[in-house]
């Protein structure tokens, strides 16, 4: 049996994200076709490029620790699309839609936030510089990405009402 | 049919976050048992008291919209608060327990930061005053409590190295 220390949990964390990220850039085109607006789609459409190279970076994390890319089921990120995929067929057609969508994709992104954020301090820890580093660009992504989100977030609930 | 307005996805992601906060209540106990650090321990169980008022609020605000206080399942927390146990379990008695679970209580933290984040939003758009005062407490409450948790992952792993 492997040890269960810090690196195997590092690992463990990296597998549940590096299975979330696929996930979420299966979501994105979904989300991105379902909004109204197109600000929010274009939206949508950046950060599911980003994911791309978000899911590059976690690869080559793995290769640092000479580990095969696997993800792990993560079942958190699967709570919150499904949630993300009620919204949208339940909402669909409806005036607060884009709302609904911009609150399930900010979801998306403070689960990233978390984990992304765990996994540098643990990564610092295991004095593992570049993997900091890669960590850190991706995160400082997420960030500009829920902050865009909040921008929208206000229009769209505008556009609701108008 | 009840109409799809921003005040029904008011209503429906204020029976998620009701539900979630009740599954959070139940696990704190739980994972500040769990807890080797005193520290940790102790912010958990402030973290349940918190958790308490929290849920008061929500039903302030249910109250305010003249509807009984009702959750409606999350899958979401279900998954978030499934991962935690399993780290639980998974590390019991190993040195990086605590960071475990920093890791999965900054998970919760974020997904209630996002959710909370959205609720203010659409309450101010809805003109809800007292309800934005009320969400905004919370918010503040568990913006600081994700930024202890971070305090306390640092000295977590540094506790696993020592």
């Amino acid at each position: 049996m492997a040890e269960k220390d810090l690196l195997a949990l590092f690992v463990e964390t990296l597998k549940d994200i590096y299975y979330a990220e696929k996930q979420i850039y299966k979501a994105l085109p979904k989300m991105a076709k379902a909004a109204e607006s197109t600000a929010l789609r274009k939206a949508f459409e950046k950060h599911h490029d980003e994911t791309e190279g978000q899911i590059e970076r976690l690869e080559q994390i793995f290769e640092l620790l000479h580990k095969p890319a696997r993800g792990k089921k993560c079942d958190a990120i699967e709570g919150i699309l499904d949630e993300g995929k009620e919204i949208m067929e339940e909402y669909e057609g409806t005036p607060p839609l884009d709302a609904g969508l911009v609150s399930a994709a900010q979801a998306v992104e403070h689960y990233e936030i978390a984990r992304y954020g765990t996994l540098k301090t643990w990564a610092s820890q295991l004095s593992m510089a570049e993997a900091v580093r890669l960590i850190d660009e991706t995160l400082d992504e997420e960030k500009k990405t829920d902050e865009a989100l909040t921008k929208l977030a206000v229009s769209a609930v505008n556009a609701e009402a108008a």
